[in-house]
């Protein structure tokens, strides 16, 4: 193993030893451990590392080496192609401030908001950019691109029109986005949904056909500006909602969707300084107007308060949300994209409005001056910053001609080009791109003047960044300490360990992060020549070889940007596969009582009916109902979804005997790998089920971001393969070969699930680096050390708190339940209290009521020292004995340092009237004067803040 | 100007209106500013950007593809060359975590010590490990490199020595590093030292000559390691004292100096994760044994307590620093490698000690293996990481063999090369190498294992680093932790102001330091062949051509490496110009009594005799006492030494006239550039003297880093040129084509001042990037900023506390001098109270007492806003405020939240007795609640420490 291994494992051997025996004296060795734990029935035993097809590992230095090799196998050309994917600057002090910042980076999704409210600013300042800039009411954080927003918006328009007729049409744009159009209609098909695709800037809009909604781009595909108010009026005579995807910049100097009659906007935040990176991630936005905002799907920072009544962050209707809607839920959004909207935030706070509307300008100008050269040759006369370009029977040889200068233009047809401009574009290549153009057929109009650009009617005059956030940090040093600023309200990993179950929050380390911004990875435009990124196809056929192998299946996609999306792809894959053998009446997806959330949310979005099967005491499958449930639906079983280890953390033994009866019964096993940390290495995924996704955010060192990115490969089986996600800009020619036509017959690269055709390929490099750093060795050393963490913290504090749920050996995985409901009972002290509370003693709670109400879930994973986990154990025995101080009568129980949690510096300066001193307030654990982490706000009240619905940014004067 | 001159300068056009309002509502326009305050005599009037040749400014994105295009002019080879720099591998958290953290690079010198514990302990792990290695009780932190610190070993050695006969005799052993026997020649000469070369292994000790000191390089320049007992018993038997320069790496596995007799130890740190940077910047060590701690030079990092009896670190000893002793300083040092040091400190903190006894083995056992494979051609036998080679007539060719496979050997003459290994060869590079010199005439011995290696005798058996923080952090999880913790002790730039007069303080954007860390800057070897530092080069030459022009002086040399440096190698062109013309008399250097005390020492150093001229009741020198002195030294004097604007922030009107006066008496006039924030483009100090240096580290952008690097570039006017620093490694063929013999007819090469040829290039990129970016009339916009800050502040604090200077026109320039004397007369509060009181509102205590004692001199610089500005402006009115109570007797005097401050989080949480509360204790200010520094530490007691005196890691039971 490398030295790698040893800086990425938290313990060494003589701590594991000490914990082995901490666990069970008669644990003679980790081999012991993995033995006791793992059903033997799953245990791939016969892992061997040289018949591994990942090779073996290199240091830190080689591992840089080589992928400074890849990414010197990109070639940066200049990019024109626009088509939703814009050329931008980041500014360096983001890049530095937030990009590489693990204050920022390693932070998780803001579900605890005391530790949060840096980046739930930042969000909310997301949100009021959005909703400003689109001109409606309230804005979500984050959609994970403009595809799926769409999506999206679809979904939303359906469930909330009130269409005069029934009608299960969703009208949408021939002037959308080629991606989005694809997706739409991909997804559409799996949920029942008719999409009907019309020029709309070209049809009256009295012949509209009815429908729940309509998709209007804006400006469309082809660079076209239009006012889509008639057909706007003519949807909502009807019911229907009106959709528009508009570019965020043009939205600084065109007229806002809010203005033309939109309820709901959707678009992408890229070009706000997100670089390109292949295609992502990039943040997605949603706006909706005024009495929709309980529609939106995935995350909503909104203002409440604290228990002080100072204003305070955090997401807002969490209810709305699929982990607690299960089979009802609307949709399965769950991670969404932070890191990358709070990059596009404080684009727009340092920027301001005046100057994102002089970058509007400037790219605007020099579209209209490229115009002119062109005359007659521009086919709309109405744009922003893409102009289509006629030149009859030329198209391809001027294409290539500005190829050979490093400038790629998107090609339309055999007559058309576009060029589309953004912030990065110079003078001297409008100049360029005006020569090759002309010279291949365009020439200036007669009068050299022809009306070209933004049409009065569609100038912006409303005022937006109105917010004092948006006006005051202009100078770079100003920036600077705003980002320090919020990034010091939060609790990341770099200040200590965040225990979360079922999220896996380990090592990001900086060497995996590394090439993330470097510019050959980040500049790369995702229909950019396939040749011009070799090397990041390289390094994304390498993770798809690994991880097939890794996990035991056979063929690896990842373009799903999210967990999320990698089960829809999953379960689309199966249903795809029923209907080609003829089996379309498959639709039921068998479920346990205890799935995550979202399990049940993407069935239903792959168009699959739930049915739940129950779980025994002991939190594992019940076998008898599941027989009953599989003999029930013999007919039309789908697919079961499980998890292994179980959501409980445990290894279930029954594992085979689930899956036997489910292929016996004709469906697929699809096997969530939520928990793939307790394996890798050691269980294959593919010896289990038939389809997984992985979560490369969870056991492969992709930084939780504060919330996101997440990327979710989907691994499948030879004989799901042929379901896997394509594209219609699929750079790999050969990658589609073995695909299915689509059960309508159409090609496979309909089957589309994300915007970008490798989903979010600029954060890759990081797993790909942990791969090449660890070998496998490396692997089945962290999963076991994670699983001895969890075990080890289970044996010290079961005497505390009861562990909820073991396997076979009395050990759990790599994660454990702590039964907090005894204590409740006892005490009146809550599993709430008790989180909190954690805050006061430096710890980011571990994961809250999920799977069990009334129960902590905990997950140290392997990058925890000893020492860390022992402060934590520490500071769960002493909150037990402030909880048991409490039951005797010491403390009210309507006034202690629990219910109290956590307590701010500002609580413990003021008239002090607690029966509790001020140091056992804020300073209970020994050793934290040295590193203090202070809560800039106390308990924040959840419901005041779904009463009282807030999304943008409160005035300065609410902090007065 | 571009759109980064309004990022770098704070304020905007509407801020600078409504300042120059307060300032004098006369006042109409900045240029009506500059008139007023600078005198018309100086003025730069007609510095027309046209003419300069500072090219015309372009924006972030096209100074960053420059900057990579220079990058890609560089070629970097493997090196092998030795010679005291070494490759390296900088731990890629390390990196993130420091070098590229605003956090630790945008820090101050910790004279604050209650804001700057986290660099202070890291400091002080820095001086534990050179101690602990070295073998020696107490080391310092930091030198500049190991030439100068050698340097220092010297002069320590004749001030500490008892020799038992007058002797002005150093010898050196001419194994010895090439750089260091030049620096040490020139150095000597300057002060009397007579320097006498002995090849030391080979002389019989009882031979050497009387002397008061020695130095031995271990391992030698030629790779040869050997016990210098027996010298050292000879030496010290006559009173002298034993300076050993030895490798830190190799004291893990080879016995310490201060087990063979050192009473000093010195060398440089680089090798622990420091780049090479083509030659710095880097930290240089010194330790001494017990007794001596007293005499070291430069800053020592110390334990003491803090008010409430806790323990705290702080800068020890600061009386014998130069700006205290001034004409009696012993050393110039002032600026440490503060960023460095704390990397080398942290490679350590990582590694521990058998990690690196790890990476000493692989080294060595490497050198051993290549060793066996070249026989009897292996020079030493006792080696740690290099082998002389001895291929007769070969060893040219041998050297070009290998280059053309982009391996760097080290050419010693027609027969011998020399090889040294480090911790990034590879076994390839070791079979590679074998091959090359193989093929040209070394082979293996006859029995194959010639005996060669660390004889047993000089194996290390002492313990080292046995502190716990040397074995805690072994996991990138715990060492990232580690450093947030550090880096949240301290209040750097990115939190707040550091209003430090005569410091600049200002941006040190993200844009100037990305290319910092570029490996194509980092990776090269000072003495690699010049063609592969073609894009180093360039930017060099791009800097002294622009600083040249930018300050009217005829030539700039980059090779001083700190202000002291750049002080030093200017007035050593004036001795010996004087000397070159026969008025070797001319040797006093009159210095006005308000200088920096740095002037001083700097001109003892150079062999220079200080006379003092008086300053009158305004701060400005007495003419009619300079007249006095020029007259009583008509025949002896050598220069001047004056500041401008003054060191009290005033433009002097008469700077003209003392320029005349000492010209006409036939002496130089040094301008010392410490000011130069308040001149760029408007005056030019080649104007108003013959010679300055300047401080890339305070005009131009480089970053304080905690203390260092600085980088002192000296600017002469013509006739000096031939007197600028050489190098034996010059890289540039021409560059001292111009150049005078030396004093003794020796070549040029010999007037070096630093151990590199180009002293600190790898920060160079910073400056060169501030420039690119500003253009003339950005840095005149710039200068103007500046001084309209420090006027805003003047005028809207006057009438709290009196502005002690300003110039005829009533304003000051860059800077003002509060003075608190007045304060203390009336209420007994001490600018010291002010000074601690100011990090409870949030800021970063301005200059304390210099230079005038009882006096802030504050410094805003441009880059702050007038959202700061207004904050330290209101924070001061407030402190105003509660002296005054304290004088009305609201508050003791003893116990008032002045006396008290600055107040920690754990002060207010315990038993409050004092007569104010606790909020007014920790938040005096509006608005801090969501921005809150926490110093770790209250009032430390400086006395107590120096009397106490504690220079390494104090147990972890001192925190108990």
């Amino acid at each position: 193993m490398t030295g790698f291994v040893d800086r990425h494992v938290g313990t060494d051997a003589t701590d594991q030893r000490s914990m082995l025996a901490a666990v069970d004296p008669g644990l003679a060795s980790l081999d012991a451990l993995v033995e006791r734990a793992v059903p033997a029935a799953v245990l791939h035993a016969d892992a061997d590392p040289l018949a591994s097809v990942l090779p073996a590992p290199v240091d830190e230095r080689e591992t840089l080496a080589e992928l400074a090799a890849l990414a010197g196998a990109n070639r940066v050309r200049r990019s024109f192609l626009g088509m939703g994917y814009h050329g931008t600057i980041t500014p360096a002090a983001i890049r530095r401030g937030i990009l590489e910042a693990p204050g920022w980076y390693t932070a998780y999704t803001p579900y605890q908001p005391e530790i949060s409210q840096g980046r739930l600013e930042a969000l909310l300042n997301f949100q009021t950019m959005v909703a400003d800039l689109t001109g409606l009411a309230t804005a979500n954080a984050s959609m994970l691109d403009e595809g799926t927003a769409v999506v999206e918006g679809m979904l939303l328009a359906r469930r909330a029109a009130r269409p005069s007729e029934p009608t299960d049409v969703f009208l949408v744009d021939a002037d959308a986005l080629p991606q989005t159009r694809a997706l739409l209609a991909h997804r559409a098909e799996a949920v029942g949904i008719e999409v009907v695709e019309l020029p709309l800037a070209d049809t009256v809009p009295e012949d509209l056909p009815p429908a729940f909604g309509v998709l209007v781009q804006q400006p469309g595909a082809s660079g076209r500006l239009w006012d889509p108010s008639a057909v706007a009026d003519a949807v909502h005579a009807r019911g229907g909602l009106v959709v528009v995807a508009a570019d965020l910049l043009a939205l600084t100097i065109v007229r806002a969707p809010g203005e033309l009659g939109a309820d709901v906007a959707v678009g992408t935040t890229q070009r706000f300084g997100v670089p390109l990176g292949y295609g992502g991630p990039h943040a997605g936005y949603m706006s909706v107007r005024a009495g929709l905002e309980r529609q939106l799907p995935g995350r909503l920072v909104g203002v409440s308060k604290d228990a002080d009544g100072d204003p305070a962050y955090r997401l807002s209707l969490q209810t709305r949300e699929q982990h607690i809607r299960r089979e009802k839920a609307t949709s399965n959004i769950c991670t969404a994209q932070v890191l990358l909207a709070v990059v596009a935030s404080m684009y727009a706070v340092y920027h301001g409005p005046d100057g994102l509307a002089r970058i509007a300008c400037a790219v605007h100008d020099r579209t209209v001056r490229l115009a002119r050269a062109l005359g007659d040759a521009v086919v709309h006369r109405s744009v922003f910053d893409t102009l289509a370009v006629r030149l009859p029977g030329r198209a391809a040889a001027a294409g290539a001609a500005a190829a050979e200068r490093d400038l790629l233009l998107w090609l339309v047809d055999d007559d058309t080009l576009q060029v589309t401009l953004d912030e990065t574009t110079t003078d001297a290549e409008v100049d360029l791109l005006a020569e090759i153009l002309t010279a291949h057929g365009a020439a200036p109009a007669a009068d050299g003047t022809p009306d070209v650009g933004i049409p009065d009617a569609l100038r912006r005059t409303s005022d937006f960044l109105t917010h004092p956030v948006f006006r005051t940090h202009r100078s770079e040093t100003s920036l600077v300490r705003y980002m320090r600023t919020l990034e010091d309200k939060d609790y990341a990993l770099d200040r200590g360990m965040i225990p979360l179950g079922s999220c896996t929050m380990k090592l990001n380390s900086a060497i995996e992060m590394t090439p993330v911004t470097w510019p050959a990875f980040g500049d790369l435009h995702p229909f950019a020549p396939p040749q011009d990124a070799a090397g990041t196809l390289a390094l994304v056929a390498d993770l798809e070889r690994w991880l097939a192998d890794l996990t035991g299946y056979a063929a690896v996609s990842l373009q799903p940007n999210a967990g999320s999306q990698g089960e829809l792809a999953g379960l689309l894959a199966v249903r795809e596969f029923h209907r080609s053998r003829g089996d379309a009446g498959r639709t039921v997806c068998l479920i346990p009582s205890s799935a995550h959330g979202t399990n049940a949310a993407s069935a239903v979005l792959a168009g699959l009916r739930v049915v739940v099967v129950a779980c025994d005491e002991t939190g594992s499958i019940d076998l008898d109902d599941l027989r009953a449930k599989v003999a029930e639906h013999a007919d039309d079983l789908a697919a079961i979804m499980v998890t292994y280890p179980s959501t409980h953390g445990v290894y279930e033994d029954t594992i085979a005997e689930v899956r036997d009866l489910v292929h016996a019964a004709g469906g697929q096993v699809y096997v969530d790998g939520a928990n793939l940390n307790a394996l890798l290495g050691h269980v294959r995924l593919g010896d289990l089920g038939d389809v997984s996704h992985l979560n490369l955010h969870k056991t492969f060192c992709i930084p939780h971001g504060g919330g996101g990115p997440g990327v979710g490969p989907v691994a499948v089986r030879e004989h799901l393969a042929p379901f896997l996600p394509g594209h219609p800009f699929d750079p790999r020619a050969d990658a589609l070969a073995g695909a299915a036509p689509t059960d309508d017959g159409g090609p496979a690269h309909r089957r589309i699930v994300s915007a970008a055709p490798l989903g979010s390929p600029l954060v890759l490099p990081i797993t790909w680096a942990y791969l090449r750093m660890m070998g496998l060795d490396g692997l089945r050393h962290a999963t076991v050390s994670a699983v001895l963490g969890a075990n080890y913290l289970a044996a010290r504090l079961r005497d505390h708190y009861p562990v909820l749920y073991t396997g076979e050996g009395g050990l759990v995985a790599h994660e454990c339940i702590l039964d907090l409901r005894p204590l409740r009972a006892a005490t009146g002290i809550t599993v709430d209290d008790v989180a909190k509370r954690l805050i006061d003693y430096g710890f980011h709670a571990p994961t809250v009521s999920f799977p069990v109400a009334g129960t902590l879930m905990v997950e140290p994973t392997e990058s925890e020292d000893l020492a860390e986990l022992d402060r934590f154990v520490d500071a769960m025995i002493a909150i037990r004995a402030e909880a048991d101080a409490v039951a005797e009568g010491r403390w009210p129980s309507d006034d202690n340092p629990l219910v109290n949690a956590p307590h701010t510096a500002s609580s413990v300066v003021t008239d002090w009237t607690h029966p509790y001193p001020r140091d056992v307030a804020v300073f209970p654990a020994l050793g934290q004067r040295g590193r203090k982490y202070w809560p800039p706000v106390r308990r924040v009240d959840q419901a005041y803040g779904d009463r009282n619905l807030v999304c943008a940014c409160p005035p300065p004067e609410a902090f007065a």
